[in-house]
């Protein structure tokens, strides 16, 4: 919670308007009165002229589109601000006053499971050796964590799920601005992954909390290994992703979905429920339509891509 | 063990037939007398009417060419009632009663290295901090297990071994059932990973137990970093597997199969020894002449797919 | 340290010229005249010819090329001859007459971070549960390792860095003697892994360590998740990997590479600084020009793989 004058002083930038208490940063269409937001990309500007945001980071020629109740920050550059700023909202890894960890009746906790103070276990849970459950993270009942996954802080785990070894639940999502030198400068991720009931990811599998907000994996999600999901994506019910995919962040998943195995998926994407992607999609566009299947990079529908093969195997002949 | 009229009432399946001593689960083809299997998909109708199971899970139209010395269980959906029994024989992941764990001579433990009770670990061995050898895993001797390592319970590792930081041997396969409401039904993988001697695995490989039997990688083998092995499959000896490579389900490589990096297999392939895969090759059929290169995907010859890229480059300039 | 003729008799092969100490291995052109280095591929002569090592282990129609002040030794395979030597070189995992780690002051340590002897962490760091700081590895100020990393014996991360969880650094990297009947003996990694000041790296990385010499990560790098990056890698100031990405071994990528999810490098290339890459890119061939963007497998300049895509489009059609 910090002061906007104080705020904008800790992060260099000269302003002397009205102060409001700023208790975090947000998008433009998710920002409250007590939150501090950002337009960079101009194509934005209707974002900007609804929102609810209490200040809004912009470069001048924005200034004029912040609505009346939003103050505008004129700065140069909006997302290099917006890093900074981020840094004061950095969740803290660890809080030594915080109580210790609270294990549910009839949880087993193996030796050598690391709880940070602050994290909770549900019932009936089995922690094995080397699982890390950090501080302010929840686990719900009978779930199964194997050894040597790590939950970061604010991160949860549903109830009746199965977390394989070694995977990562809430590293950062991967975000920073770039200097017109060249340089990059963190862009904090303070918000957290939310995984429902009854989810089972395999072994290595990594989920990248969200930037604001959380990266959503919805309940009865099965993923297999090695597979990667960036920040503030959602994951459908029931959605299954064969091993080594990677979904770019933003992009959401409907209920049901099926990633063939190496798939990829741009970010910012919205994808219908009941979709099939066979193995090695490149998925770059979003899909408005349920129940199809595609396959191929660019993406086709499968039945095309098929048909694509055997015209490229004719032009081999020819 | 359990009395097959008790399991099926344990997974609410109506039965009022003989009874036997059902040991555990297996396909048609590996099934003994004491154990039960399924018929899922019609097209193996044949391993049904050879198969030596003591019961089988079928639909009703398939009980017809069901052995005489197998009992037909007549169910809507086996494979889901095969997944609701698969539960009944999942092996626990700990066992207090089972004696401390075994350290052979010579062996160097470092602090932090995690043994479940149960795990047998050979001489000359050394293990590092944060590793975890699971219930009943056996490490052969001068094996090497890296930091953070996970050898799940009942999996087992040669002698002459390197397993770099981070791998994981034992995760469980990628099998469920789904329902017609599309909610998943675990299978429970019951089987384990057995790795021969003198295998190198790298850094953050993921190895899945088999669903029955063994997943098996067999003497000799090289793995990269980040390497996906499904359930059931068998690389053969020597074998090298550059990093980022998939293997999907029930694959068999023979002998000195060398496979390019970031490459892929569908599931029930089986590939003849001494072949070379270029990186990114994309495999979906079996391939039974030995000695020869491929790449690309869809999969062709190299030196085809090397005469389809010239072929392509024209295409781009016409 | 071992006198040339010791190490020859250790590895069997017969000598019994002068004597000189070896102090290590190395490749022709960075050997000194302590170190023994080797040639197996002919077409490297002049590397031979220029060469400053102690000794070189070459084939006998090579023997000639040797310089005078060098020593000629003959061997049927000289690589493998390297991979039986390399071992006499491994670096020790474990050494337990070391001085207990030593850790800066303000550094937060918490309950299950794991040190090896002879470990070093600077100032004002964090070290998560489950970390792995190994033998003479050095962590600089301000840094913070996630739960379960692992850092291996000798390499070093830098100050203001932000290594995340599950991540690996220093595993060996991928290399071995293969003999005519197809077995193979390691080629132990002697290098380590240098990770420079405000580097950010990803969930599930791994990181090889070099041969000899050093695999590099320059200053402001920031990696995604579950990327590899193989032995003596060199990876430019403030360069970008996005998710999933693979370098193969020996490759060079100049300072603000910027590389899209899913890419990968073949070994031994060089890429000029400003360059781009599109997701999946697939990259075979040195590139010399600055500030380009690419794409494709085969890679080509990304504006030409958008054409052909059309091209392609077109072909399906027809």
């Amino acid at each position: 919670m910090y002061e906007l004058n104080e705020l904008l002083q800790q992060i260099d930038v000269a302003y002397d308007g009205p102060s409001i208490t700023i208790s975090s940063l947000n998008t433009l269409s998710d920002a409250t009165a007590f939150e501090l937001s950002f337009l960079q990309n101009k194509k934005y500007v209707d974002q900007l002229q609804e929102t609810k945001a209490g200040a809004v980071l912009v470069t001048e020629d924005m200034a004029k589109h912040v609505p009346d109740d939003s103050i505008a920050i004129v700065v140069e550059d909006p997302y290099m601000a917006l890093a900074y700023a981020s840094k004061l909202f950095a969740p803290a890894l660890l809080d030594e006053s915080a109580a210790n960890a609270v294990v549910g009746e009839g949880s087993v906790v193996a030796d050598g499971a690391n709880f940070a103070k602050g994290a909770t276990i549900g019932k009936n849970c089995t922690i094995m050796p080397g699982a890390y459950i950090g501080r302010g993270a929840v686990i719900g009942d009978n779930t199964i964590i194997h050894s040597n996954v790590s939950v970061y802080h604010e991160c949860s785990v549903g109830s009746d799920c199965i977390i394989h070894a070694n995977t990562v639940i809430g590293s950062d999502g991967f975000g920073f601005a770039t200097s017109k030198l060249g340089t990059h400068t963190k862009l904090y991720q303070n918000g957290n992954v939310v995984i429902e009931d009854d989810v089972e990811l395999g072994a290595g599998v990594t989920i990248d909390r969200a930037v604001f907000g959380s990266t959503l994996i919805k309940q009865g999600v099965r993923m297999d290994n090695l597979i990667h999901i960036g920040h503030n994506c959602e994951i459908g019910e029931y959605s299954v992703l064969v091993a080594q995919s990677g979904v770019a962040g933003s992009t959401k998943l409907g209920r049901n979905v099926v990633v063939g195995g190496q798939s990829a998926f741009a970010g910012h994407l919205e994808v219908a429920p009941f979709t099939n992607f066979a193995a090695r999609s490149g998925v770059t566009k979003s899909i408005t339509e349920s129940g199809k299947t595609f396959g191929g990079f660019p993406l086709m529908e499968q039945k095309q891509w098929l048909k694509l093969q055997v015209k490229i195997a004719r032009l081999l002949k020819s």
